[in-house]
């Protein structure tokens, strides 16, 4: 792996930040930031804030973000276990940015649509 | 299909708005978008640009930019046709909450790569 001292560029193939882009530019990545964006959540909690998405996707993308350091995962011992989720700083630092592509699809949209609808169906 | 008056929320799974933030949370869709920001390129240029792009990848992305209106592909008809890609302005918008994306992953290499070097692997 080259230094971290060198200048990141996504562009590289072999920057490391090419990795992260992959993971950050996600659907249920950023799902999971703008739900927990809105406070700490237990993992039900999450799964019906972000309809749609399976049990599977879910700890998968939890996982990915634990180990990121953008969630923090907190157990308190109880019975039965009980889990929340939240953003680190760092987790928090990735709304703004994600925040903006997701206005950005929600003001759009229209448009989008509309642009799709005149595309003719593709062979 | 809902209304496309009433309010978009990617949350919600049946609002439009979540196919889109799909299309657009996709690392491809990213790379694509920063190397069209830089000006008109011709596919080999592109794919040169964007290291690491399949034949494959790169075509269906494009067309999905195509299909969305924010990329526009342009012919000459000369012989072998050459085809440029360029950005629409609806592409062009895309740019800059793309950009801060990109600039957070390459901004926080080195936290994220820290963290992950933290975590124990899982078993």
């Amino acid at each position: 792996m080259k230094s971290q001292k060198q200048k990141c560029d996504v562009m590289n193939p072999d920057c490391p930040s090419r990795k992260v882009l992959d993971r950050i530019s996600d659907k249920w990545t950023a799902l999971v930031i703008y739900a927990l964006s809105e406070g700490t959540m237990r993992y039900g909690e999450l799964q019906r804030r972000i309809g749609g998405v399976s049990q599977k996707m879910l700890t998968q993308t939890l996982r990915s973000l634990e180990d990121d350091g953008l969630v923090a995962r907190k157990i308190y011992p109880v019975v039965p276990p009980m889990v929340e989720y939240s953003l680190t700083p760092l987790g928090r630092s990735l709304t703004e940015p994600l925040t903006a592509v997701r206005k950005w699809a929600e003001t759009h949209l229209p448009q989008l649509l509309a642009n799709r609808a005149k595309r003719s169906p593709r062979a």
